[in-house]
């Protein structure tokens, strides 16, 4: 079987796409593709993982609750420690957004992110 | 802090340039830059963790131990099973090649590797 990131099923419905590429315990890797879409109007993704998540290709935004919004490019990468309120603002239809999300513990970085005082790192 | 995968080092050393993105227990997210390098003649990768692997930009051949060599462009993955020697016989310079790496546990994925009787899925 090969596998590609980049390739964009043709019959896409109007939802995103999300496919589960690796399941381990309380680990997941998954390929999100989004065409223009946005997060509902207040709507908040409130995860009980952390989640590492990269941005493979087009542009989107994400933003926090304390209303700070990151513009992503293809290659930028966020972590998102669990329970943090966030939201996609939108995201490109051309090229569609490719995203690899890594759901999963991560102690580290949650402490670095608290040491920082900024969790959109 | 901005990061983005595909942001290539000015002053790459000569050797593959491996960074740990996220860290957990029994996980971890790398980014591996590669230009032109190859695993040393006779050397095999034999790893404690199962690995999910994607080639994001770049050209590479991975070869495994029972002689089939996966040829690989970007965006296509690969999972590896842990135990599963492998050895990466050669990956492009120009563009270098932009691995990212997950290190953990899957064990549905392994199970599906051993149904198929193909390590190489």
């Amino acid at each position: 079987m090969s596998s590609n990131l980049f390739t964009i099923p043709e019959h896409q419905s109007d939802e995103e796409v999300i496919e589960l590429l690796a399941e381990g315990r309380e680990l997941r890797i998954e390929r999100i593709i989004s065409r223009g879409h946005a997060s509902p109007p207040g709507f908040w993704y409130d995860q009980e993982l952390d989640e590492w998540v990269a941005l493979l290709q087009g542009e989107a935004r994400v933003r926090f609750e304390n209303g700070i919004t990151r513009r992503l490019q293809a290659g930028d990468y966020l972590f998102l420690p669990a329970r943090l309120r966030h939201r996609v603002e939108s995201t490109s239809t051309e090229p569609p957004c490719v995203w690899l999300a890594v759901h999963g513990s991560f102690p580290e970085q949650v402490r670095a992110a608290s040491r920082e005082g900024n969790h959109e790192v």
